[in-house]
């Protein structure tokens, strides 16, 4: 077997966020054009950064928040200013312009402010001294959503075995972090090791992520991906070709409910009715206390256009209908066999489950603390 | 209220499939222009009624049925023969060059055949009364066929009340049939008393009957629809907007088993976690006393390109990537409340069920030939 991360680059040639610290940009796979066209561009101006996140070339909540990182210090890099007032004065600047771009992704604001305490915490240092430490904070980012993915997925690697088939729903891939996915970790991983899963993936109308990012993604690593639509989940676990199912989440609620793209509900249900284990893929940032249930959680919903027309040739649906088009769903804990994240596997009672991985986390922060940095 | 009918033309200005006698010509529906492009297109030779069957102009197992019925008639009145023998000669072969159209349709050569059994029982006739009870054989067809369904709507409303919430899937609709659809003729009669159902039509990928056809043809008889994609049943069912699930079927096995457009389980599973009745109308032509059970009904596999490029502006699948794309599946009998038929409800057991059904279809049918025709 090849190291660690080859695979994936002998397949995927690159990774989704990348410093190009030599040519002073962001190299970035432009996700628009999948899957048709695999192109590398190069952000190097503020505002090639933010139309990246603006225009969904960059998608994906910690691939956000690592084009932000590595993009302010970038821009930071560039300022030219002989004292911090001035340096930090161009700095919130530029950090405020970044982070209008997609309001409310919570995790660029969540990068661009980490790297704000940075510059604060480093006041006393000499202007270079500051731009190194932001250059270290934007890769320690990267670093940590790569082992918080990676390490999602070598749990969840203990819930397969070699050969078994995988259904997913949408792209919680590597094309949404920095590298693994969430989703995708256990399988990429099994990947490494020869498991050859057989892998299924929804293609997740309306925006087909599946269809355009996870079954091009899982392809290029050379994973045993086929493509379904999302009204065939029921049937191929029928026909006794699915083991597990790993999804992704955008919350979950404290008692296990979870908030994933529409359609996700109807696998769980599909899966619990043919005995299926059904696990969440959760990054433990994406767990959260103050959210009671599923119930509390806000579902958006997206234009009509999506479903009546966005891909088509012409109109698929008649000028003037009724669309209902939630961009997520709620999974109803029941449905859920475990809930995986960095800190270990929660499984009901959640309250508890998560209470204890709430405890792991803390003390491993604290210890890492001790250690200093 | 308008009478029966009315509605319907006020919407969706055209039956499916019409004769249009003066002309000499089938009025249909182009359905392959639908839901962008309303037009009707009239058949007159036998090779634009071949071609129109033959690329899908009208589909739909009834439909094709009552338009090889009017076809051949056409046909055969236009027939320049003196002697039985030669009429019924060039009748054969009118009659095989139309069943050739598709030939696994088995109402197209159900019809066919149907039509060439008159001319055999009036071959002592004259060559123009074989023609006028051709004419009645075929009216009879049609009007079966909106019996059927306008039955099967019948059955279907008393299971239903004012204002509930419908979930259909795929397209059971007037499209398919002459008149009503089966899983929409329950929607049709309660628009026609007034009972404003909310309609919830599942798009049906890949190839979007629902958001084609269904929304459309809902939307211009002035139901109130509302088109989903096929991965939101389980949450507008969860939103508690669903009352009862009515599909369609193409097969019901002895045991209740039934095959129906892909994605039909999972509405089914998904409706039974959510307790909402889940009722397939289904003639009983298409209970089949043979097939024992769903595993014994073959699924069909579609092209895969249905399912990664052919409504695009753009391939959205990569190129290459391996494809499921099963045109049916079938919903164990376990999930379905009822199967709704024109001699009546259907419930577990349903060989039982099926049995009664079928005796009083045949005590129907004696006491109609003994009235003579």
């Amino acid at each position: 077997m090849k190291d660690d991360g080859q695979i994936l680059n002998s397949g995927m040639e690159y990774e989704t966020v990348e410093l190009d610290e030599e040519g002073g940009s962001i190299v970035i796979i432009d996700q628009t054009l999948l899957p048709g066209k695999m192109e590398l561009i190069h952000l190097r101006t503020a505002q090639e950064i933010w139309d990246a996140i603006y225009l969904l070339k960059v998608r994906g909540a910690p691939a956000i928040g690592v084009t932000a990182a590595f993009g302010i210090y970038l821009l930071a890099k560039g300022i030219d200013a002989g004292d911090y007032e001035s340096f930090y004065r161009e700095f919130i600047k530029q950090k405020d312009y970044l982070n209008s771009a997609r309001p409310t992704a919570v995790n660029l604001s969540w990068a661009l402010e980490r790297m704000e305490r940075v510059c604060q915490e480093n006041k006393e240092q000499g202007i270079n001294e500051i731009k190194e430490a932001l250059k270290r904070e934007a890769i320690a980012i990267k670093e940590e959503d790569v082992w918080v993915c990676r390490t999602i997925g070598e749990y969840g690697l203990g819930l397969v075995k070699p050969g078994d088939g995988i259904l997913t729903h949408c792209n919680a891939g590597q094309l949404a972090t920095s590298k693994y996915g969430t989703a995708t970790a256990p399988i990429y991983l099994g990947q490494e090791k020869g498991y050859h899963f057989r892998v299924f993936a929804d293609e997740t109308r309306p925006l087909l992520q599946g269809a355009r990012l996870t079954a091009y993604e899982l392809k290029a690593a050379g994973v045993d991906v086929t493509l379904i639509c999302d009204n065939m989940s029921a049937m191929v676990m029928k026909n006794g070709w699915i083991d597990a199912v790993f999804v992704g989440c955008d919350r979950v609620a404290w008692n296990g409910d979870t908030a994933n793209k529409i359609g996700t509900s109807l696998v769980a249900i599909a899966a619990k009715r043919h005995k299926i284990p059904f696990y969440v893929c959760a990054p433990t940032s994406t767990i959260d206390r103050r959210t009671k249930t599923g119930g509390d959680i806000h579902i958006e919903q997206r234009p009509e256009e999506e479903v009546t027309s966005m891909w088509y040739k012409e109109r698929m649906a008649p000028e003037g209908v009724k669309v209902y088009n939630p961009a997520f769903d709620v999974t109803d804990h029941d449905l859920i066999t475990a809930v995986v994240t960095e800190y270990g596997i929660a499984r009901a009672p959640y309250e508890k489950a998560f209470q204890e991985i709430f405890e792991k986390k803390e003390k491993a922060l604290e210890a890492f603390r001790e250690n200093g940095k």
